[in-house]
Protein backbone atom coordinates (compact mmCIF):
# COMPACT_ATOMS: atom_id res chain seq x y z
CA UNK A 1 0.00 0.00 0.00
CA UNK A 2 1.55 3.51 -0.95
CA UNK A 3 0.97 6.55 0.67
CA UNK A 4 1.96 10.33 0.12
CA UNK A 5 1.58 12.24 3.76
CA UNK A 6 2.38 15.52 4.67
CA UNK A 7 4.36 15.62 8.46
CA UNK A 8 5.00 18.69 10.23
CA UNK A 9 6.73 19.43 13.80
CA UNK A 10 9.56 17.95 15.68
CA UNK A 11 8.01 15.21 17.89
CA UNK A 12 6.44 13.64 14.60
CA UNK A 13 6.94 10.40 15.14
CA UNK A 14 8.19 9.74 11.99
CA UNK A 15 10.60 12.66 11.87
CA UNK A 16 12.08 11.24 15.23
CA UNK A 17 12.60 7.98 13.43
CA UNK A 18 14.34 9.56 10.65
CA UNK A 19 16.68 10.90 12.96
CA UNK A 20 17.18 8.23 14.93
CA UNK A 21 18.83 6.78 11.89
CA UNK A 22 21.68 9.19 12.39
CA UNK A 23 22.94 6.30 15.19
CA UNK A 24 24.46 3.04 14.37
CA UNK A 25 22.25 1.27 17.12
CA UNK A 26 19.22 2.30 15.80
CA UNK A 27 19.83 1.98 12.00
CA UNK A 28 21.11 -1.87 13.62
CA UNK A 29 17.67 -2.35 14.96
CA UNK A 30 15.71 -0.98 12.33
CA UNK A 31 18.00 -2.64 9.75
CA UNK A 32 17.34 0.94 7.67
CA UNK A 33 19.71 3.46 7.02
CA UNK A 34 19.96 7.23 4.95
CA UNK A 35 21.20 8.62 2.02
CA UNK A 36 20.41 12.56 1.11
CA UNK A 37 20.53 14.21 -2.16
CA UNK A 38 18.95 13.92 -5.56
CA UNK A 39 22.32 12.89 -6.95
CA UNK A 40 22.49 9.87 -4.96
CA UNK A 41 18.86 8.57 -4.61
CA UNK A 42 19.10 8.93 -8.67
CA UNK A 43 22.20 6.76 -8.66
CA UNK A 44 20.43 4.38 -6.22
CA UNK A 45 17.73 4.51 -8.62
CA UNK A 46 19.48 3.64 -11.69
CA UNK A 47 21.25 1.10 -9.81
CA UNK A 48 18.30 -0.48 -8.85
CA UNK A 49 17.61 0.35 -5.32
CA UNK A 50 14.19 2.25 -4.44
CA UNK A 51 14.13 4.08 -0.92
CA UNK A 52 10.97 2.61 1.20
CA UNK A 53 10.23 6.33 2.57
CA UNK A 54 10.94 9.26 0.36
CA UNK A 55 11.24 12.63 2.78
CA UNK A 56 11.15 16.23 0.15
CA UNK A 57 11.46 19.45 1.40
CA UNK A 58 7.95 21.47 0.76
CA UNK A 59 8.87 24.45 -1.48
CA UNK A 60 11.73 22.77 -3.03
CA UNK A 61 12.58 23.26 -6.80
CA UNK A 62 10.77 21.18 -9.20
CA UNK A 63 12.40 18.78 -10.65
CA UNK A 64 12.29 15.74 -13.26
CA UNK A 65 14.43 13.29 -11.59
CA UNK A 66 12.92 14.26 -8.57
CA UNK A 67 9.11 13.65 -9.96
CA UNK A 68 10.52 10.34 -11.09
CA UNK A 69 11.79 9.39 -8.19
CA UNK A 70 8.76 10.30 -5.82
CA UNK A 71 6.49 7.94 -9.10
CA UNK A 72 8.85 4.87 -8.38
CA UNK A 73 8.76 5.09 -4.95
CA UNK A 74 4.83 4.95 -5.17
CA UNK A 75 5.01 2.67 -7.51
CA UNK A 76 6.79 0.18 -5.44
CA UNK A 77 4.36 0.59 -2.39
CA UNK A 78 6.89 2.87 -0.63
CA UNK A 79 5.78 6.23 1.25
CA UNK A 80 6.64 9.78 0.49
CA UNK A 81 6.62 12.24 2.91
CA UNK A 82 6.66 16.16 2.72
CA UNK A 83 8.42 18.49 5.63
CA UNK A 84 9.34 21.38 6.59
CA UNK A 85 13.01 22.47 5.44
CA UNK A 86 14.41 22.97 8.88
CA UNK A 87 12.81 19.18 9.81
CA UNK A 88 14.92 18.10 6.79
CA UNK A 89 17.80 19.56 8.05
CA UNK A 90 17.42 17.89 11.58
CA UNK A 91 17.33 14.88 10.37
CA UNK A 92 20.19 15.08 7.91
CA UNK A 93 22.42 16.64 10.22
CA UNK A 94 23.34 19.08 7.88
CA UNK A 95 22.84 22.88 7.93
CA UNK A 96 22.17 23.28 4.52
CA UNK A 97 20.13 20.62 3.48
CA UNK A 98 19.45 19.11 0.15
CA UNK A 99 16.16 19.07 -0.93
CA UNK A 100 15.25 15.14 -0.29
CA UNK A 101 16.30 12.20 1.65
CA UNK A 102 15.26 8.39 1.36
CA UNK A 103 15.17 5.52 4.39
CA UNK A 104 16.47 2.53 2.45
CA UNK A 105 16.68 -0.83 3.80
CA UNK A 106 20.51 -2.44 4.80
CA UNK A 107 21.94 -4.69 2.16
CA UNK A 108 23.43 -8.38 2.80
CA UNK A 109 26.48 -7.91 3.74
CA UNK A 110 27.75 -11.36 4.09
CA UNK A 111 30.85 -12.58 2.72
CA UNK A 112 29.08 -15.36 0.60
CA UNK A 113 26.60 -12.45 -0.65
CA UNK A 114 30.21 -11.92 -2.79
CA UNK A 115 30.66 -12.96 -6.85
CA UNK A 116 34.80 -12.39 -6.44
CA UNK A 117 34.45 -13.62 -10.47
CA UNK A 118 32.76 -10.47 -11.23
CA UNK A 119 35.42 -7.95 -10.73
CA UNK A 120 39.41 -7.72 -10.95
CA UNK A 121 40.12 -5.36 -8.21
CA UNK A 122 38.41 -6.17 -4.43
CA UNK A 123 39.47 -3.35 -1.64
CA UNK A 124 39.86 -4.87 1.75
CA UNK A 125 39.94 -2.27 4.61
CA UNK A 126 40.95 -3.42 8.11
CA UNK A 127 39.42 -1.74 11.56
CA UNK A 128 39.25 1.42 9.39
CA UNK A 129 37.47 3.82 11.40
CA UNK A 130 36.71 6.61 10.11
CA UNK A 131 33.31 7.32 8.18
CA UNK A 132 34.93 9.42 5.52
CA UNK A 133 37.98 6.99 4.48
CA UNK A 134 34.94 4.51 4.53
CA UNK A 135 32.97 6.72 1.95
CA UNK A 136 36.05 7.46 0.24
CA UNK A 137 37.19 3.82 -0.44
CA UNK A 138 33.54 3.03 -2.35
CA UNK A 139 34.36 5.91 -4.33
CA UNK A 140 37.53 4.84 -5.32
CA UNK A 141 36.32 1.29 -5.70
CA UNK A 142 33.58 2.19 -8.33
CA UNK A 143 36.24 4.56 -10.45
CA UNK A 144 38.92 1.33 -11.18
CA UNK A 145 35.89 -0.92 -11.43
CA UNK A 146 36.39 -2.70 -8.09
CA UNK A 147 33.55 -5.46 -7.10
CA UNK A 148 33.26 -3.98 -3.66
CA UNK A 149 34.63 -3.42 -0.56
CA UNK A 150 35.10 -5.61 2.77
CA UNK A 151 35.37 -4.92 5.99
CA UNK A 152 37.63 -7.02 8.40
CA UNK A 153 37.79 -6.54 12.38
CA UNK A 154 35.53 -3.35 13.52
CA UNK A 155 35.05 -0.84 11.27
CA UNK A 156 33.25 2.64 10.51
CA UNK A 157 29.54 1.73 9.61
CA UNK A 158 29.53 1.81 5.97
CA UNK A 159 25.41 2.58 6.65
CA UNK A 160 26.25 5.79 8.35
CA UNK A 161 25.26 9.00 7.12
CA UNK A 162 28.91 10.08 6.74
CA UNK A 163 30.40 7.19 4.72
CA UNK A 164 27.06 7.29 2.28
CA UNK A 165 27.76 11.09 1.72
CA UNK A 166 31.43 10.44 1.28
CA UNK A 167 30.74 7.37 -0.92
CA UNK A 168 29.16 9.59 -3.34
CA UNK A 169 26.68 7.36 -4.23
CA UNK A 170 29.33 4.10 -4.41
CA UNK A 171 27.25 2.33 -1.29
CA UNK A 172 24.78 1.51 -4.10
CA UNK A 173 27.06 0.62 -6.94
CA UNK A 174 30.02 -1.11 -5.11
CA UNK A 175 29.44 -4.81 -3.00
CA UNK A 176 29.88 -3.96 0.77
CA UNK A 177 30.70 -6.99 3.08
CA UNK A 178 31.56 -7.51 6.75
CA UNK A 179 33.75 -9.81 8.44
CA UNK A 180 35.91 -11.10 11.02
CA UNK A 181 39.66 -11.51 9.80
CA UNK A 182 39.47 -15.46 9.84
CA UNK A 183 36.10 -15.97 8.22
CA UNK A 184 37.52 -13.52 5.34
CA UNK A 185 40.75 -15.36 5.34
CA UNK A 186 38.97 -18.86 5.06
CA UNK A 187 36.56 -17.39 2.31
CA UNK A 188 39.53 -15.95 0.20
CA UNK A 189 40.91 -19.07 0.33
CA UNK A 190 38.09 -21.37 -0.44
CA UNK A 191 38.89 -19.41 -4.34
CA UNK A 192 40.99 -17.69 -6.63
CA UNK A 193 42.24 -14.25 -4.92
CA UNK A 194 45.83 -12.21 -4.29
CA UNK A 195 45.83 -10.91 -1.17
CA UNK A 196 47.85 -7.48 -1.40
CA UNK A 197 48.78 -5.45 1.20
CA UNK A 198 50.87 -2.10 1.63
CA UNK A 199 53.93 -2.90 3.64
CA UNK A 200 57.04 -2.36 4.88
CA UNK A 201 58.03 -5.96 5.81
CA UNK A 202 59.59 -7.84 2.92
CA UNK A 203 57.59 -5.47 0.41
CA UNK A 204 58.49 -5.13 -3.22
CA UNK A 205 58.06 -2.10 -4.87
CA UNK A 206 54.23 -1.20 -5.30
CA UNK A 207 54.72 -0.13 -8.97
CA UNK A 208 54.75 -3.41 -11.81
CA UNK A 209 54.41 -5.56 -9.29
CA UNK A 210 53.18 -9.43 -10.08
CA UNK A 211 49.38 -8.22 -9.51
CA UNK A 212 46.64 -11.16 -10.41
CA UNK A 213 43.51 -11.13 -10.49
CA UNK A 214 41.23 -11.19 -8.70
CA UNK A 215 43.39 -9.16 -6.42
CA UNK A 216 42.16 -8.23 -2.88
CA UNK A 217 44.27 -5.18 -2.22
CA UNK A 218 44.22 -4.38 1.92
CA UNK A 219 44.57 -1.33 3.80
CA UNK A 220 44.77 -1.11 7.29
CA UNK A 221 43.81 1.06 10.46
CA UNK A 222 44.08 4.45 10.40
CA UNK A 223 46.71 4.39 13.48
CA UNK A 224 47.78 1.29 13.76
CA UNK A 225 48.36 -0.04 9.92
CA UNK A 226 47.65 -4.19 9.54
CA UNK A 227 48.23 -6.43 12.38
CA UNK A 228 51.23 -8.30 11.90
CA UNK A 229 49.94 -11.36 11.28
CA UNK A 230 47.19 -10.24 8.85
CA UNK A 231 50.62 -9.10 6.90
CA UNK A 232 52.32 -11.92 6.57
CA UNK A 233 48.87 -13.92 5.67
CA UNK A 234 49.38 -11.90 2.33
CA UNK A 235 50.59 -12.94 -1.08
CA UNK A 236 52.52 -10.09 -1.65
CA UNK A 237 53.75 -7.05 0.25
CA UNK A 238 54.08 -3.84 -1.64
CA UNK A 239 55.74 -0.52 -1.07
CA UNK A 240 55.40 3.14 -1.95
CA UNK A 241 58.05 5.36 -2.16
CA UNK A 242 57.96 7.52 1.02
CA UNK A 243 60.31 10.53 0.87
CA UNK A 244 59.60 13.06 3.83
CA UNK A 245 59.17 12.87 6.96
CA UNK A 246 56.43 10.73 7.86
CA UNK A 247 55.93 6.68 7.12
CA UNK A 248 52.39 5.90 6.03
CA UNK A 249 49.47 7.61 4.06
CA UNK A 250 45.48 8.27 4.71
CA UNK A 251 44.28 4.45 4.23
CA UNK A 252 42.26 6.27 1.81
CA UNK A 253 44.71 7.57 -0.19
CA UNK A 254 47.02 4.68 -0.14
CA UNK A 255 43.98 2.06 -1.16
CA UNK A 256 43.77 4.56 -4.10
CA UNK A 257 47.38 4.77 -5.09
CA UNK A 258 47.88 0.97 -5.06
CA UNK A 259 44.10 0.53 -7.01
CA UNK A 260 45.10 2.92 -9.47
CA UNK A 261 48.52 0.67 -10.19
CA UNK A 262 46.64 -2.68 -10.11
CA UNK A 263 44.31 -1.11 -12.32
CA UNK A 264 47.29 -0.51 -14.76
CA UNK A 265 48.67 -3.68 -14.76
CA UNK A 266 45.44 -5.71 -14.85
CA UNK A 267 44.25 -3.60 -17.74
CA UNK A 268 40.70 -3.62 -18.26
CA UNK B 1 61.45 35.73 29.80
CA UNK B 2 60.55 31.83 29.70
CA UNK B 3 58.29 31.10 32.64
CA UNK B 4 56.01 27.76 33.45
CA UNK B 5 52.92 27.44 35.31
CA UNK B 6 49.95 26.17 36.70
CA UNK B 7 46.79 27.14 35.22
CA UNK B 8 43.27 26.13 36.51
CA UNK B 9 39.65 26.32 35.16
CA UNK B 10 37.64 27.09 32.07
CA UNK B 11 37.38 30.82 32.27
CA UNK B 12 41.40 31.26 33.18
CA UNK B 13 42.50 34.10 30.13
CA UNK B 14 44.76 31.40 28.96
CA UNK B 15 42.49 28.54 28.44
CA UNK B 16 40.32 30.82 26.74
CA UNK B 17 42.54 32.10 24.35
CA UNK B 18 43.29 29.00 23.83
CA UNK B 19 40.05 27.51 23.13
CA UNK B 20 39.53 30.53 20.82
CA UNK B 21 42.07 29.30 18.46
CA UNK B 22 39.60 26.90 17.66
CA UNK B 23 38.07 29.48 15.47
CA UNK B 24 39.65 31.01 12.02
CA UNK B 25 38.66 34.54 13.26
CA UNK B 26 40.65 33.91 16.20
CA UNK B 27 43.35 32.39 14.54
CA UNK B 28 43.98 35.56 11.95
CA UNK B 29 43.76 37.89 14.98
CA UNK B 30 46.39 36.40 16.83
CA UNK B 31 48.99 35.07 14.15
CA UNK B 32 48.92 31.83 16.13
CA UNK B 33 47.89 27.70 15.58
CA UNK B 34 46.82 24.88 17.50
CA UNK B 35 48.91 21.93 17.54
CA UNK B 36 48.72 18.95 19.43
CA UNK B 37 50.04 15.47 20.56
CA UNK B 38 53.27 14.78 21.44
CA UNK B 39 54.20 13.22 17.89
CA UNK B 40 52.98 15.91 15.44
CA UNK B 41 55.06 18.47 18.05
CA UNK B 42 58.08 15.91 17.88
CA UNK B 43 57.84 16.48 14.12
CA UNK B 44 57.87 20.15 14.18
CA UNK B 45 60.83 20.20 16.96
CA UNK B 46 62.96 18.19 14.32
CA UNK B 47 61.78 20.39 11.36
CA UNK B 48 63.05 23.37 13.78
CA UNK B 49 59.71 24.61 14.73
CA UNK B 50 59.12 25.08 18.58
CA UNK B 51 55.66 26.06 19.83
CA UNK B 52 55.75 29.52 21.84
CA UNK B 53 53.62 28.06 24.72
CA UNK B 54 53.37 24.21 25.37
CA UNK B 55 49.85 23.07 27.06
CA UNK B 56 50.28 20.38 29.40
CA UNK B 57 47.92 17.65 31.00
CA UNK B 58 48.93 16.71 34.74
CA UNK B 59 49.20 13.34 35.26
CA UNK B 60 50.47 12.54 32.34
CA UNK B 61 52.92 10.10 31.56
CA UNK B 62 56.69 11.20 31.75
CA UNK B 63 58.49 10.61 28.05
CA UNK B 64 61.85 11.28 27.12
CA UNK B 65 60.72 13.48 24.05
CA UNK B 66 57.91 15.67 25.76
CA UNK B 67 61.05 16.70 28.83
CA UNK B 68 62.84 17.15 25.65
CA UNK B 69 60.38 19.76 24.39
CA UNK B 70 59.68 21.06 27.52
CA UNK B 71 63.28 21.78 27.96
CA UNK B 72 63.72 23.17 24.42
CA UNK B 73 60.79 25.54 24.45
CA UNK B 74 62.12 27.38 27.82
CA UNK B 75 64.93 27.63 26.55
CA UNK B 76 63.89 29.54 23.62
CA UNK B 77 61.95 31.87 25.69
CA UNK B 78 58.29 30.14 25.58
CA UNK B 79 55.77 29.36 28.12
CA UNK B 80 55.09 25.97 29.52
CA UNK B 81 51.59 25.41 31.10
CA UNK B 82 50.28 22.39 33.16
CA UNK B 83 46.33 21.98 33.44
CA UNK B 84 44.02 19.74 33.91
CA UNK B 85 42.83 17.29 31.50
CA UNK B 86 39.62 17.89 30.89
CA UNK B 87 40.56 21.51 30.23
CA UNK B 88 42.96 20.48 27.84
CA UNK B 89 40.36 18.08 26.04
CA UNK B 90 38.08 21.59 25.77
CA UNK B 91 41.24 23.05 23.90
CA UNK B 92 41.60 20.36 21.02
CA UNK B 93 38.06 19.61 20.98
CA UNK B 94 38.73 16.33 21.21
CA UNK B 95 37.23 13.56 23.44
CA UNK B 96 40.45 11.86 24.34
CA UNK B 97 42.47 14.98 24.25
CA UNK B 98 46.52 13.69 23.88
CA UNK B 99 48.77 15.17 26.38
CA UNK B 100 49.97 18.17 25.22
CA UNK B 101 49.02 19.99 22.71
CA UNK B 102 51.31 23.70 21.22
CA UNK B 103 50.66 27.50 20.02
CA UNK B 104 53.27 28.06 17.44
CA UNK B 105 52.77 31.30 15.27
CA UNK B 106 51.31 31.21 12.13
CA UNK B 107 54.06 30.43 8.94
CA UNK B 108 54.24 33.12 5.75
CA UNK B 109 52.09 31.95 3.14
CA UNK B 110 53.12 34.24 0.44
CA UNK B 111 53.96 32.70 -2.70
CA UNK B 112 57.37 35.10 -2.69
CA UNK B 113 58.08 32.84 0.31
CA UNK B 114 58.44 29.78 -2.37
CA UNK B 115 61.22 28.54 -3.63
CA UNK B 116 60.35 26.38 -6.76
CA UNK B 117 63.72 24.80 -7.58
CA UNK B 118 63.79 23.05 -4.29
CA UNK B 119 61.28 20.29 -5.49
CA UNK B 120 59.85 18.58 -8.89
CA UNK B 121 56.22 18.34 -7.70
CA UNK B 122 54.19 20.64 -6.00
CA UNK B 123 50.41 20.37 -5.04
CA UNK B 124 48.13 22.76 -6.04
CA UNK B 125 44.34 23.03 -4.65
CA UNK B 126 41.48 25.29 -5.63
CA UNK B 127 38.90 25.84 -3.23
CA UNK B 128 39.18 23.10 -1.32
CA UNK B 129 36.89 23.66 1.56
CA UNK B 130 37.33 20.42 3.32
CA UNK B 131 40.36 20.84 5.94
CA UNK B 132 40.61 16.95 6.05
CA UNK B 133 41.30 17.01 2.73
CA UNK B 134 43.44 20.30 2.91
CA UNK B 135 45.55 17.80 5.01
CA UNK B 136 45.68 14.38 3.78
CA UNK B 137 47.31 16.57 0.44
CA UNK B 138 49.87 17.66 2.72
CA UNK B 139 50.26 14.48 4.33
CA UNK B 140 50.77 13.30 0.50
CA UNK B 141 52.90 16.14 -0.25
CA UNK B 142 55.09 14.76 2.22
CA UNK B 143 55.48 11.38 0.90
CA UNK B 144 56.20 11.98 -2.42
CA UNK B 145 58.80 14.82 -1.48
CA UNK B 146 56.71 17.72 -2.68
CA UNK B 147 57.78 21.03 -1.67
CA UNK B 148 54.31 22.64 -0.47
CA UNK B 149 50.37 22.87 -1.12
CA UNK B 150 49.32 26.18 -2.51
CA UNK B 151 46.21 27.16 -2.08
CA UNK B 152 44.08 29.01 -4.25
CA UNK B 153 40.62 31.19 -4.15
CA UNK B 154 38.77 30.48 -0.80
CA UNK B 155 40.26 27.02 0.51
CA UNK B 156 39.17 25.63 4.30
CA UNK B 157 42.12 27.21 6.80
CA UNK B 158 45.50 25.09 6.49
CA UNK B 159 46.00 26.19 10.45
CA UNK B 160 42.90 24.68 11.67
CA UNK B 161 42.70 22.00 13.84
CA UNK B 162 41.45 19.32 11.84
CA UNK B 163 43.76 20.39 8.88
CA UNK B 164 46.71 20.33 11.55
CA UNK B 165 45.61 16.63 12.70
CA UNK B 166 44.65 15.31 9.06
CA UNK B 167 48.50 16.67 8.03
CA UNK B 168 49.96 14.45 10.44
CA UNK B 169 53.06 16.67 10.69
CA UNK B 170 53.31 17.56 7.54
CA UNK B 171 52.30 21.28 8.02
CA UNK B 172 55.28 21.62 9.21
CA UNK B 173 58.00 19.74 6.40
CA UNK B 174 55.56 21.16 3.61
CA UNK B 175 55.80 25.09 2.19
CA UNK B 176 51.93 26.18 2.58
CA UNK B 177 50.56 29.52 -0.27
CA UNK B 178 48.12 31.03 0.03
CA UNK B 179 46.81 33.13 -3.77
CA UNK B 180 43.97 34.26 -5.19
CA UNK B 181 44.17 32.59 -9.14
CA UNK B 182 45.44 35.81 -11.02
CA UNK B 183 48.40 36.47 -8.58
CA UNK B 184 49.61 32.49 -8.74
CA UNK B 185 49.16 32.62 -12.31
CA UNK B 186 51.42 35.71 -12.70
CA UNK B 187 53.84 33.85 -10.47
CA UNK B 188 53.93 31.07 -12.05
CA UNK B 189 54.61 32.45 -15.33
CA UNK B 190 57.62 34.28 -14.11
CA UNK B 191 59.73 31.38 -13.64
CA UNK B 192 59.76 27.37 -14.52
CA UNK B 193 56.62 25.40 -14.20
CA UNK B 194 53.92 22.67 -15.69
CA UNK B 195 50.69 23.12 -14.66
CA UNK B 196 49.00 20.15 -15.08
CA UNK B 197 45.13 19.41 -14.03
CA UNK B 198 43.38 16.47 -13.70
CA UNK B 199 40.27 17.24 -16.32
CA UNK B 200 37.49 15.60 -18.80
CA UNK B 201 38.76 18.41 -21.26
CA UNK B 202 40.76 17.44 -24.26
CA UNK B 203 43.25 15.37 -22.15
CA UNK B 204 45.37 12.51 -22.52
CA UNK B 205 45.77 9.97 -20.23
CA UNK B 206 47.04 10.59 -16.93
CA UNK B 207 49.22 7.49 -16.84
CA UNK B 208 52.68 8.17 -18.24
CA UNK B 209 51.61 11.72 -19.71
CA UNK B 210 55.10 14.17 -20.27
CA UNK B 211 55.18 15.79 -16.97
CA UNK B 212 58.26 18.04 -16.34
CA UNK B 213 59.70 19.68 -13.44
CA UNK B 214 59.21 21.58 -11.54
CA UNK B 215 55.53 19.73 -12.12
CA UNK B 216 52.56 22.06 -10.20
CA UNK B 217 49.59 19.27 -10.04
CA UNK B 218 45.83 21.11 -9.60
CA UNK B 219 43.36 19.87 -7.88
CA UNK B 220 39.63 21.57 -7.69
CA UNK B 221 36.89 21.74 -5.23
CA UNK B 222 34.72 18.79 -3.84
CA UNK B 223 31.84 19.22 -5.77
CA UNK B 224 32.50 21.91 -8.86
CA UNK B 225 35.90 20.97 -9.66
CA UNK B 226 38.16 23.24 -11.36
CA UNK B 227 36.68 26.70 -13.31
CA UNK B 228 37.29 25.98 -17.26
CA UNK B 229 39.31 28.75 -17.33
CA UNK B 230 41.52 27.28 -14.74
CA UNK B 231 41.78 24.15 -16.68
CA UNK B 232 42.80 26.19 -20.01
CA UNK B 233 45.12 27.98 -18.33
CA UNK B 234 46.85 24.57 -17.70
CA UNK B 235 50.23 23.21 -19.76
CA UNK B 236 48.57 19.44 -19.94
CA UNK B 237 45.45 18.12 -18.77
CA UNK B 238 45.45 14.44 -17.82
CA UNK B 239 42.67 11.96 -17.36
CA UNK B 240 42.28 9.23 -15.04
CA UNK B 241 40.46 5.86 -15.94
CA UNK B 242 36.78 6.30 -14.47
CA UNK B 243 35.28 2.75 -14.88
CA UNK B 244 31.86 3.30 -12.45
CA UNK B 245 29.00 5.68 -12.34
CA UNK B 246 31.14 8.20 -10.63
CA UNK B 247 32.70 11.09 -12.98
CA UNK B 248 35.47 12.14 -10.29
CA UNK B 249 37.30 11.18 -7.65
CA UNK B 250 37.74 12.51 -3.77
CA UNK B 251 40.31 15.34 -4.20
CA UNK B 252 42.47 14.25 -2.53
CA UNK B 253 42.69 10.70 -3.63
CA UNK B 254 43.10 12.51 -7.44
CA UNK B 255 45.97 14.98 -6.31
CA UNK B 256 47.29 11.28 -4.56
CA UNK B 257 46.91 9.01 -7.66
CA UNK B 258 48.41 12.23 -9.79
CA UNK B 259 51.45 12.99 -7.74
CA UNK B 260 52.38 9.06 -7.37
CA UNK B 261 52.34 8.83 -10.76
CA UNK B 262 54.58 12.15 -11.53
CA UNK B 263 56.85 10.94 -9.01
CA UNK B 264 56.87 7.65 -11.16
CA UNK B 265 57.53 9.57 -14.54
CA UNK B 266 60.35 12.39 -13.26
CA UNK B 267 61.80 9.63 -11.02
CA UNK B 268 64.06 10.63 -7.59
Amino acid sequence: MSQRRQITGFSNPAVKFLRSLREKKHRKAAGKFLAEGLRLLTDARECGRLPEMLVMARGRDDHPLLAALEADVLAAGGEVIETEEEILAKITGKDNPQAVAGVFAEFDTSLAALDRSRAKIWLVAQALRDPGNLGTMLRTGDAVGAGGLILIDDCADPFSVEAVRASMGAVFTQAVAQARWDDFHDWLRQGEGQLVAASLRDAVPYRGAPYAAPCFLMVGNESRGLPEDYELACDLRVTMPMKGRADSLNAAVAGAVLAYEVLACLGD
